[in-house]
């Protein structure tokens, strides 16, 4: 293997996509964006293992649909192979079935669930709206998190997350447009209205359509974006 | 290995990325985007080895730098490894170094450079403007293509091609701004008062650069993008 150029010492970021493909896209896009780079060489080496095939994480924890577990197992194991040091899962929902997958791998694994905490932490509030996939929520994924941390949490109500749902499948569909992103505007103006003054966007196919103006705004946290920085600064060498 | 969900008979895309970065993410989601798929497990498996620290190909070619081919090497393998059926590089100048990597692989390789010579004729145009780095230009890698086909080529004057030069720079230095994209179409304009009607952005980080309306235009040639048909093209069972 040749010596790396530089960065001297950046870890090997695997990242384990194609849930969906649009939303790893968008991680990877905030990854190298964010990386304080000025030249090829300053910026974080990368593997990706993006088998979208894994079976639909909403039909698993809500219909008794297949389990991807074997199909996790199968992506961390090329990404440990191909020399991966730090593992992220731009996927919300999946991390209900990351805990054992990762338990014993060789690696450090970042969760975005715990990123996500961390960021509210930071931004010192108790109260935020959520917006996160059917599946996600019945997994309770986030909202032990929370309770875990003291975070109280709001969710959109019952036609508000209808339409949720159709919003991250039309994301997986096809291109981000113009109407989707009004779309979000309005489920985060119902959580607001609701009180969760600062939202979690919980769900990577949301992130995509923020735009990075939202994100700047301290009204809305952006997992993916988050992920994207805690890996920065977990990867680059001190 | 858990048994495909669908597509059944895709075939394991390998790109191997960061020459640079955002050339990748840039590839990456033009492959995603023009997929026809109505839910992710409609997209094809992918899997991205990216190591920004190859040298830099301009050094190499131009003043003696380190030769990439050692990286070049790893990389394949890694994606050889991880089961890449189909392997692609979205980077024009590397291509110069690529012949004797992937001569003797178990992978199709899809050449930028050959799929560029396609997407020219099926325009049934002999005579293209040529926006390439300076290492390419003396790789004469697009040149003897170009002769191969009997395709005419024109380049841009020499304070228009140092100008491309600093473009490629800033590109792999930052975030894509407003008065990047005017350069380009100031490049695109030199070459047309040149009789280049049709221009090959014969450089990835020129491709982040052009925007979806650009290369709608029968006038700009993406290699990047012209990549990722053909890619999907390959990969797609049929």
């Amino acid at each position: 293997m040749p010596e790396p150029h530089a960065p001297i010492g950046a870890r090997v970021v695997g990242v384990l996509g194609g849930m969906g493909p649009s939303a790893t896209v968008d991680f990877y896009a905030k990854l190298v964006r964010h990386t304080p780079a000025l030249r090829d060489q300053d910026h974080l080496p990368v593997v990706i293992w993006a088998d979208p095939t894994v079976p639909s994480r909403q039909d698993a924890l809500l219909a008794g649909g297949a389990d991807p577990t074997p199909w996790l197992e199968e992506g961390v194991r090329h990404l440990v192979d191909a020399g991966a040091q730090i593992v992220v899962v731009p996927c919300n929902t999946i991390h209900a079935y990351l805990g054992p997958v990762m338990a014993d791998q060789p690696v450090e694994f970042i969760s975005i669930i715990d990123t996500t905490v961390e960021a509210i932490r930071l931004r010192g509030t108790r109260r935020v709206g959520l917006l996160a996939t059917d599946g996600a929520l019945a997994s309770g994924i986030f909202q032990s998190a929370f309770d875990a941390s003291g975070i109280e949490c709001v969710l959109p109500r019952p036609e508000q997350q209808q339409k949720l749902m159709r919003l991250v499948e039309a994301v997986k569909a096809g291109p981000v447009e113009h109407r989707m992103r009004a779309q979000v505007a309005e489920l985060l103006a119902d959580l607001r209205e609701q009180g969760g003054a600062t939202t979690v966007a919980g769900c990577t196919e949301i992130s995509t359509l923020l735009s990075d103006l939202d994100s700047d705004e301290a009204d809305v946290i952006d997992p993916a974006l988050e992920l994207a920085l805690r890996t920065i600064e977990r990867a680059t060498p001190r």
